[in-house]
């Protein structure tokens, strides 16, 4: 893969042609291994040079991907660990950390959902907000394992991706039922449970999610309702760290309404910050943890996320 | 008016064709008004039956419709407190009360506007949610006083009331950002005031408007941000007095949801409660008054609305 | 009845051996007729005389009994207004008086239940403290309405005042189930509404009821559960507005541990204060009202009660 | 007095030489009787002229200054309900109505005390903040009571009037401690109530005081400590029903510090505002009410304060 | 001891013959060392299934004991560590392994009186709530050092456990004063620390113990009431990091009444949870440390606990 | 220096001569290096006693100093961990010793202006309280990024250290204002971030500064918004983690009146206790991170501090 072509992957991630926090970590792995094992590298130090440049492009395409970003560094890591100096060698290398980092990730999916779907008790309600295959997973492991209970998700605007969440569910036998987003009030006396994903978390164990996940959070702690989230530890933004504030990207208005009055603005964040002092636990492949807890556990099981603290 | 006349219109409150607390009580007025002139009453007490047969169709019509009902509560009450005897000279007093009783409301109207355009500061920023006219004219006073603010307007789904505010306020000149329902905490922190209407205000003093508005306040409270209702007293559910719960009318689940897969299920609340507490006040035109000090309020200038506390 | 007589009424009302607020009531405005009637008062002013004197005496028995106070100020006010002269003819009015003081009494207790029942909902569950009538018989209502619900009830130590509630609800045919105090909070999640009675209600519009009352409103408020008081209105306090603060009298400690170990001090507080901010409403004879317009409504429905604000 | 002898009696007024909302009023009523006397006016018509255009000068004094202006409305009110018609008698009936205002405010700080003692309890630990005549008032007839207490005064920065307080309490012989402002969380666990004055009262039941009392309230309401405010129903600012926003006078920065440094800016808002929900209760020459009672209290006792609401 | 005698044993735990978690702990690990000695195994092999058969029946005596776990824990981890092959060395072993294990135990129980004595001031007066002896010997451990303070005790329903800590405290000379459970909040104000122990501690940093803690928690709260669990690491409940929800017994209601009416249910839950954010500090042999903390310091300190996070 | 000497320094930093943790720090490194020096010292072991010695000297000077504490805890540590034996030698080490803790002290401070300036945004509105030079540092970072922002500086009643934080602005060119202590909570609702410096940090992860910090974090966690804390980890007091409670200095009352009436008692206290639960972030060398993980991230940086939990 030429720079080009690697260019042409980040254009695409930039342009939310792929979404998912999964799909663009594996589009970029991909794009990163094309591109090194194209790049005509004749040298290690070449290898590990044409590997920053992909890291650069690509950690250029989003504010916030934590995911992906994790991957490159696992990937640039582990390259740098070997002592191989084989350009192809590197590149059969480079191919399998690729595959390990995504069977690593895809155990981590799976132990969530059955560590969370010991949360998900016979005979609750559950609510969800947005879309998070954590999330659906989850329901899905405790409905396999017999358990009868009742879910609630939100539409989820302005892209309805409530209506995944609602297709996938009904289409796992679990019994749903969809609101709109601000009736979460309205209904939260008579949640046990509320159960959402993350788009990243930070180094104060607070939680990005989809626009709108605060105010359940909010409401849900109003009635003492259990909150938690699902997430992968990869999900930490390291950057975070150092304090760079994470940026909540507001996409285009038109989302929100096509043909509005002309000097109408309008404004659509898609994301906000829920912080700590609401999440109940962070349910990840270490296990239930308070929020607090998250970076040290990624420090020690992910080193190569690379932040000195906690150490 | 024929009984028939009259259940066609009472069909049609029922059905939603006629929408907004005053065009309700309008069409309800009309109603009554043409079908004790067209009922053929003969006597004082056969017009004072017809009123009464009226009264019960049209209160049959809708769960929360406090304002039509205190319409149809002056009128009777001024009827019986008449000494015409002649259904003539009774039909009359009931078109002049009817014209009297809206006069009245757009009098009350126009001095909520006055007071609540008070307290819209210059450079300040108001988030409102749904539509309220009484909200809209408010703003449109403030404006009209030389002040320079911004307002952000929530779509409010399902059926995107926010984008009639939009509308209204960006034609009065009012520089206006539309938001999505679920944005709200997002952007609380700049908000300096919340300001939305009232469908109906209880006993207790609170106040049940557009589902979500009781999260917008929740979020208000959070933040420390002011929150106020506009609404004329006779918006007071005197029935709540005697321990009637408010019934939160639950609509068509299509209106989310147009196609939704077979077996989910849709639940639609149309409006939800806010209480006292997150209220800072009511404006009305008695002034900007305390929830609590509301129903002292509504006894003492409109005896007729009928319940016997606060004395 | 002389004297004599009066003081013993007293000391039994004084050593609890009359129980039960209109209990109380009962005894007292027999023992003031009883004591008029007999004083052989020859004149309207001896009579007068001897009526404060028997209200000095069954004040000074208890702190805080003010349905008893606020019976006996009714006696006085109302034989103040009569012009009559004669002792026989005022010793039948008082008795006269006190009839239709028990009767108006009962009526309130009835509307209150009728009232009350409308807010047991069909399906729900109910959490109660200590003992009521009121509560019961708003219960009992409901019940007779052919709703279904479910009722908690604490044991309420030191007493087990909460085993007459279980006797009278399950009679009653209510299901019921009895919890100790202390697992207020683990089952709160599940309480629809808490309903509870009232020993005294200050001008403030705080609720004096069973120690451990404000406890479970402070756990209802932390999981947003709607916290109501059923009360007739002549609890109200009528000394707290000129400041008095309502003495919370402590009882013998024994009750607590018969044999305690000797250097063991016991505390046994019998009521704690419930502060408006935690009571949605006050269910009472004008309906549901805020805490705050209870000051309001008692003056304006009972002068006599006789304090000056809130006019 | 000629219209300059007025207008320099405002300067005084507005020039901060006049302190103390009871001096302010004593002054203006003196002003406003001297004028009018002096005036020259020869008819009824000319004295009610010349009685507006006094009111005029001295309500532009200051934005806020409830008390001066309720006398002023008090003199205005009983000129026009009078019937005479020479301007000599009328300006006796000023002057004995000045002297019936003061008259009745004094008796009405006395009931402030007298109530106001009985929840100073033996034993006690009290906090207030600034200088307030009836804290002063209160706490001295508390000592006089024979009531053993303690009480912390902050030193209410920039003017330091909480030494005012403390030499006036200190001379009562009460047992005082004075603290900085920001000490105030750090010993709000061993306060066992706050008391405060008032420079106003609004519709909405809040109260605006020396700056820094909404801060105190704060750290009350946080730690369970009753916060109560002591205030003349007179402070009521009728302006506030209809709307008007009470605006906080910022005052010279150099009574912060007096020699900052040449681009440093100062801010020195003399004022703030604690609301309804900080407030257990306000003492005013009508008992103990809540805040929310207060609106309605001033409608019915001095109903020339002239608002419409709470009828 | 033959599986016959292992499960007598076990089925006394069951029973609640044996209570307490330092006795059922030693009771569990005489038993396992009794079964394995006397079971007969010739190998190392047959030895460590005898272990794991002894663990799986001690295992399923109750919901939750984490203490007795992770006792018999330490006795399999250490075993597996060692290279020991013939059953009487291993048998020799598990005994000295019991004895280190109960010796730590004992010194743990000493640090955190040590610790925890520092918190208990001169002249403070302290709550605590049900019986914990961490609690006792760290007030016992205060006295000792001449402080003098007063300690108010619940009596806590329906086992009266609170009377063993009045025993206790006022043996060891500690001013002591008993209340019924629901008095927690009437006092809580004069309180200045609360103190109790813990059944269990979660992965996610809150504390099973006593029904009623969470309670008395939550007024704490309320009041600004530092709140501190005393308590061994080793109640760590490992299994709530793989999402395993600790189960709270329920036991018999004839424990609450032991005649209730027929028809009455009784609930009677022996524990409650107290979430991590009412929880100031975790009083351990590790020192004082947040709930959050507890975690990482239980995986440092006694990694054969057993489970990954936090690392 | 003889131990003369050193008492003398002791004395000036027990008598407050020098202030700032930075200043005492080095002034008690210097003086501790210049004692095991002069001290004639002839072996190891009587330089490691003379070490010690002057440990025990300057840890006597005042009861919250944890920087020069943990400097001394720095020098000793590595001074043992030195197999050094010539006096000589060991007194050098010392010396170099001292220079490196401060290099790197320089350094945490450089990299916590570094971090903490990113959470600086332009356009932007910023309180602080008291003096912190780790504050101005970033708020000068910040400024020397181009950014535009304005900084609220409390004056920090009794001794002004607010203008020192003034004038230090002021010089660095950000736009700055003053206010009293008392003006915080009137200004909260328009500023974005609240940044603080740190005297001690506990090991509940509490943070000790100067009185009144913890009112200006409970004033911005009633408006939403952030507090953060800009402090190195050496401020870490290891001594909380076994209980010591950590004792508040209060100093002399003069400086807050000096002529005060004389029976007037004055407290001041020094500092307060800002609980984790207020903090949204300690800014500190390894990043932002939660107040929980601080505990964990010093022990794992400088074990040299001296306690074993969180391991």
């Amino acid at each position: 893969m030429s720079r080009n072509d690697l260019e042409e992957v980040a254009g695409r991630i930039r342009g939310l042609e792929i979404q998912g926090a999964t799909n663009v970590a594996i589009t970029a792995l991909k794009a990163v291994r094309n591109h090194v094992v194209k790049s005509g590298a004749k040298t290690r130090s070449d290898f590990l040079n044409e590997l920053e440049l992909a890291k650069g492009i690509l950690f250029g395409t989003r504010p916030t991907e934590p995911l992906m970003r994790n991957a490159i560094r696992y990937l640039i890591h582990n390259v740098h660990e070997s002592d191989l100096e084989d350009p192809d060698s590197l590149g059969d290398l480079t191919s399998s950390l690729s595959e390990k980092f995504l069977g690593d990730l895809e155990e981590s999916k799976r132990e969530i959902a059955e560590i969370g779907s010991k949360r998900i008790l016979d005979g609750s309600t559950v609510l969800t907000h947005c879309h998070s295959s954590s999330v659906t997973r989850t329901l899905g492991k405790a409905k396999s394992q017999g358990k009868d209970f009742h879910v609630f998700c939100t539409e989820t605007r302005p892209r309805f991706q409530g209506r995944i969440t609602a297709r996938e569910l009904t289409e796992l036998g679990v019994e749903t039922t969809m609101i709109v987003d601000s009736a979460v009030r309205f209904l939260m006396n008579d949640i046990d449970l509320v159960l959402v994903g993350a788009d990243a978390i930070t180094s104060e164990g607070n939680v990005i999610n989809k626009i709108g996940t605060s105010l359940v959070a909010l409401s849900a702690k109003e009635a003492r309702t259990p909150f938690y989230v699902a997430s992968e530890l990869l999900k930490f933004d390291s950057e975070t760290v150092y304090g760079e504030y994470t940026v909540i990207e507001e996409r285009d208005g038109r989302e929100i309404w096509d043909e509005p009055p002309e000097v109408l603005r309008l404004r659509n964040p898609a994301f906000d910050i829920t912080r700590r002092e609401f999440i109940h636990g962070i349910i990840c492949e270490a296990g239930i943890l308070s929020p607090e807890a998250v970076v040290r556990e990624v420090n020690s099981r992910y080193p190569w996320v690379g932040f000195e603290g906690v150490g």
